[in-house]
């Protein structure tokens, strides 16, 4: 095995080691090779090279999302770092576990105008868990400070000494300074940022480290709920006769279903999830906006309910939003480790643990169900509602909500289905999906600037087939993403090209005129053909309904290299399909 | 006319108007919906649709390169803002302004799970001049705010009036600081952040204006240099012999030519200039690694001066500032308006105001050069240097210096050359360049992340055609750069592609292992031809000198698209022959 030289970049690496953060996401640079050097020598880690910062950093978000664990990312120093900006926020956001690590120049060679140096110190502040900023190694005894105040030494073996004493204590505060990130990262679930500066030579290599690490004690989560907390739940929930349950972003397999069928079991509950909720369950109601979209004043008084529990990311539904901050509950529960966002302004409790802990203690307790029609009542409306969607789908002209339908349809059990943001996830929640799906999307930002990326590192990870269901703006955006060596055959993208931002056509703006074109809907006439052969991707378009089911059939089958299907839908169509579809719904 | 029917909207607008910002890079968006309404229906403004941020800030920044005067950026709220970044640091260590203009939620929906939403705030302020966040206006008198401080109203009119003064006083508070942030764009010439809440609706318009801006002052600079410090310059001016002149990134023109004159007539005087300097003289030194890549120990003690002026921005030779910080001067005075940077350690003087303006006011009192053989010796080693750097180019094989070669001799006269980080512009500060061509780089933060932007920004605006010389990892990791509407024809971009971060090889790591290929190098088989189909350019490629002589002849002729040249190079040469080169100039 070899290791870097310098002794920071030996910690930076075996503290990784210890803490298991085995995927690396590396971009080119030269004050990074230390680490890149370590990184890359060690047969511990699985490291992965890409060029393109923006890119590394939503890919390694989307190998964290599958692993639940830190994934790092290590670039050189400058504007590289800024780029994975995008990738920090949205990890900040859903709560996804990601270690930054950018080369530094040391101190000394900041602000006097070195290339590629930036002010790199805290520079996520807004959007991150903890940065520390590491200090530089003492070089050799001949760096030794000349400062008045150090008493003045004896003779050489006084002043190594003392250099030894100084470096080590250098060692101590960086490894306490990295194992504090590392760790929050890992128990508060997010993005945290380790600056490590390094002075040359930079490429230096020794065949044995020259550290040795104090142990890591690793903490762990220490939260819980106590009986009397629970006992005041269950007061309010037995005489409660409407309480709804709306799920946000939540991952796949997260809550027992024992739990599922013992909350669809009760008929004063009404459980909405969302696709990206994973939660899936006959008696739950899934395309909340299919349900509520068309509801009066009266019939949005009669769904209100008395408590709100929520768990969960961030949720897609405009609509439920408005609906519960119009009509809010009596009290507003959230489970859930994080901090909850009072989403409706009427956060009244909020129980911090995780819900299927929650679910355990506190299901069990419910002696009795509250008699109520509440659920009863709004089944009618699911079902009428699923028979008035399908029949206008059934009748439905080739459009964007046709394609959604078919191509829904079409997908593999088991795949993980990746929605780029915009059009493409909110198309999606109208329809009820395979229920062998895994689904995510990028909710914490809703940026359209990562999704490809994401996708890629998702398929990367997880065994199972992965499949990119985007938008055409959102796939030309982080083109880049395309440019990774580590795809799998199996990966498949479908790109919904409708020529532009269709859903500013959705929204009130003055459509058709040339200022609306360019500026809002920014029509072009882009085509990802050209991208699959720079990238070596398989690739089809198709431009209607028959030729689509045609060429869907083998889509997902084996296949030598990762595959793009191009549906090119009608631009001016869809906004006018959609609104009369929610009137249709009716 | 038509204007946003929110007064927030129409102030941010009318301020920019009267600040004479007439250039708007808007990306699509809806929360940005009032300011992207009143720009684009606005005659005043030249307002363009960039889809993808990161290139539309870089793009801005080519613009505002050129115009030095600030370039409006206009985003939705969420990551687009994040996006802006890495050309938002750029501007700031280029001293390029421009003026970041955010949309953002109310402050109640900010941090409440609602879709893109992030801490807007202050996300800039490690590379920012000044950063605003305005507040929302008040929507009409019912949202008075029911603070229980304030006085119970006595009637109708009463809460209307106090509802207008409540209103006046946002809207100047507003004006004051959108002016404040404008002003220091414009004074200290660099990148302001503005950050502006709307609430719904968003898309309303009116005919007439509902706001009256109070009159704008505008401050001006006010540096000056009194006779006194200029009295001290002349005395240490005139009593050393070794002057050296470092002129880091200069705008064209910025200097008279009887300044130029003046220095290149004085025998103590060396002027070394870097392509970017945009300075030239025969009397003057271009290339300097190419006169100092080769010196010893004595031959630097002989070159190292004794006082040191440098101006302008950033240095790109790194020798240059080793050399420097080894061989101090014993005076460095820095000439420029923005604090100076302490290149070398050894800043003695900084003097606050133009250059030009200083050797108006310093160079007529200069009775008597100092007798000197400082510039003759090195007069000697250049006229060598040049000797062998043209007998070495002459029978030089085909590779990335040979290509420079010709590549550089091709360029039209008075020509805009773009050059890319990394690779492209070391080597071409290798070369005496053509002196009519104007010469660009991202030197602020020499990332190798929006090049291609910023020379399609510089080529919209400026009469002359634009030529972007480019290395391969900096043009495809700027590959959306490309998606632009406002490319003119006469642009033209040269990609010198040899399959890589050939830099790399140059840089001390271990070459040709499978990891550094993978992680250093970052090899790759990509090739421009793709993107130049998707985006309409024309496309012509070139493995080999003779066909690269060919195909240059009417590269540069009017044409009706803009036109790309890929030139192959063989990869694994390039380190050393240049290497080799610097050896053969000693």
């Amino acid at each position: 095995m070899k290791y870097p030289k310098i002794p920071l970049a030996q910690t930076v690496i075996e503290l990784c080691k210890s803490h298991q953060i085995k995927h690396i996401v590396i971009s080119p640079g030269s004050r990074n090779a230390p680490l890149t050097i370590g990184f890359t020598n060690n047969d511990y880690f699985k490291c992965y090279s890409i060029v393109d910062e923006r890119c590394a950093a939503f890919f390694a978000l989307g190998i964290a999302q599958q692993l639940k664990h830190p994934v790092a990312l290590l670039c050189t120093s400058g504007s590289a770092l800024l780029n994975y900006y995008p990738a920090i926020a949205e990890a900040f956001y859903s709560d996804i576990p990601l270690i930054v690590l950018s080369a530094d120049r040391p101190k000394h060679l900041i602000g006097i105008g070195d290339g590629q140096t930036i002010n790199q110190q805290d520079v996520f502040a807004n959007h991150i868990l903890e940065s520390v900023n590491l200090k530089l190694d003492l070089k050799d005894e001949h760096r030794l400070p000349d400062d008045e105040d150090l008493p003045i030494f004896k003779s050489i073996e006084d002043k190594l000494e003392r250099f030894l004493g100084l470096q080590q204590d250098i060692q101590t505060s960086n490894e306490i300074e990295i194992n504090s990130a590392i760790q929050r990262a890992v128990l508060k679930s997010g993005p945290v940022h380790i600056n490590v500066p390094f002075d040359e030579p930079l490429y230096e290599m020794v065949d044995n480290l020259s550290i040795k690490l104090k142990p890591v004690k690793l903490e762990t989560k220490a939260h819980k709920i106590d009986d009397f907390e629970i006992k005041q739940c269950l007061e309010d929930w037995n005489e409660a006769s409407k309480k709804m349950i709306l799920v946000g972003v939540n991952h796949p397999n997260s809550i027992e279903q024992k739990w599922l069928d013992e909350l669809a079991a009760d008929d004063s509950v009404l459980v909405f999830t969302e696709t990206t909720s994973n939660l899936n369950h006959n008696e739950f109601f899934p395309s909340i906006d299919k349900i509520i979209a068309p509801l009066d004043d009266n019939e949005f008084k009669q769904l209100q309910p008395e408590i709100l529990l929520t768990f969960g990311g961030l949720i897609v539904s405009k609509k439920i939003k408005a609906f519960l901050r119009k009509y809010q509950p009596k009290q507003h529960w959230h489970i859930g480790e994080k901090e909850a966002n009072d989403t409706f302004f009427c956060l009244e409790k909020q129980i911090t643990i995780d819900p299927n802990t929650f679910f355990s203690k506190f299901l069990p307790k419910i002696t009795h169900y509250v008699k109520s029609d509440y659920r009863r009542v709004w089944d009618e409306v699911k079902k009428y509602r699923a028979q008035r969607h399908n029949d206008y789908l059934k009748e439905l002209e080739y459009s964007d909500l046709k394609v959604f339908d078919v191509v829904l349809k079409s997908l593999p059990d088991n795949s993980n289905l990746q929605l780029s943001n915009s059009s493409t996830v909110r198309y999606a929640q109208l329809f009820d999906l395979n229920k062998t799906l895994q689904v995510y999307c990028n909710r914490g930002t809703s940026g359209i600037d990562g999704s490809t990326s994401t996708a890629i590192g998702c398929a990367t990870i997880n065994e199972q087939p992965t499949v990119l269901l985007s938008g055409d703006l959102s796939f030309f955006y982080d083109s880049n993403a395309l440019w990774n060596n580590y795809i799998p055959n199996s990966f498949r993208i479908i790109v919904i090209n409708n020529q532009g931002g269709g859903i500013f056509r959705i929204l009130p703006g003055h459509k058709d005129t040339e200022n609306f074109d360019a500026f809002f809907e920014t029509k072009h006439n882009l085509s990802a053909k050209q991208l699959c052969k720079m990238y070596h991707f398989e690739y089809t378009s198709v431009a209607d309904e028959k030729q689509l089911k045609l060429k869907l059939k083998g889509f997902y089958s084996e296949s030598e290299r990762p595959k793009l299907l191009e549906i090119f839908t009608p631009r001016t169509l869809n906004d006018s399909i959609l609104l009369d579809y929610f009137k249709y719904l009716k």
